[in-house]
C-alpha cells in the first residue's frame, strides 16, 4: 500500500483521534492510554518518539518534552478494527506516569477498594521541577 | 474506601463508557481493547470474566459468549487519570480476535505498509460456525 492508503486503515473518532496503547517493548508493561490526531501519529513517526494529541491541552504533546521521559518508537501496531493503536517503546527514564510511576495502571481492584500497587520511583517535583 | 466509592474514581465519558485494555496475564500480550459501560464493568465483577458494551451492537457483549473465548478475570486496574481501564486476563482458547488470531493487533507499520505479523490459529468460521 502507498502512504496515501495506510491512512485509510486507520478510523478516527468523531473527534478526529484514536486510542493509542503504549506497552514498554522489553517488559511488556502497559505503560499508558493517550490519544493522537492524523498530525500526532506523523509527528510520531517523523521523531520516532511518542507524540500524543493532549485532550486536556488542546494541542500536540512530545511526550517528554519537560521531563526527558520519551518514548522511543519500536513498533506501530493497528488492531483488526482499525480503531486502537498499540505503539511499543522504550520508555527512557522508565517513568511513564506523571506520578513518578513506572506506568499509569497502579491502582488494583481488591475487595471494593483501588490499591495501590506501583511504587513512586521519582518525586514528581524532582521531575517537573 | 466503600463500594460507592470505588465506582466514583471511575471518569465515563461523554457516552458513559470508558476504554479497557485487555491484556494476558501470563505472557503480557495485548489482546484487545474494547469499551465498558457501568452494567458491563458490574458484569465483569460478578462474573469475574470480561463482560464488554459492543458499540456496535449497542449491547451488553459477554466476551466469549459465541466462540467459548472467554476472559477469566485476573486484576482490574485504573490508570492515573481514572479514564482507562486495564484488564488482566486468562484468555481461553488463546485466541482473542474475531479473525481467529491470539490478539487484535496484528499488522505493524513497516515502510508505510501494513504487514501482517501473527498467524490465523483457527479459522474464524471453526469458531462462530
Amino acid at each position: 500500500m502507498t502512504e496515501q492508503n495506510w491512512r485509510l486503515a486507520i478510523k478516527w473518532n468523531n473527534d478526529g483521534l484514536i486510542p493509542v496503547i503504549a506497552q514498554d517493548s522489553d517488559t511488556g508493561t502497559v505503560l499508558m492510554m493517550a490519544w493522537m490526531n492524523e498530525d500526532a501519529l506523523s509527528e510520531t513517526i517523523a521523531k520516532q518518539e511518542a507524540v500524543y494529541w493532549s485532550r486536556s491541552r488542546s494541542r500536540l504533546w512530545h511526550k517528554g518534552e519537560t521531563s526527558g521521559h520519551v518514548q522511543k518508537v519500536k513498533d506501530i501496531l493497528l488492531d483488526c478494527d482499525g480503531d486502537t493503536l498499540l505503539l511499543k517503546v522504550e520508555q527512557i527514564g522508565g517513568i511513564a506516569c506523571h506520578t513518578g510511576r513506572e506506568n499509569c495502571f497502579f491502582r488494583s481492584l481488591d475487595a471494593q477498594e483501588w490499591k495501590i500497587n506501583t511504587p513512586v520511583k521519582k518525586d514528581p517535583k524532582d521531575i517537573y521541577g
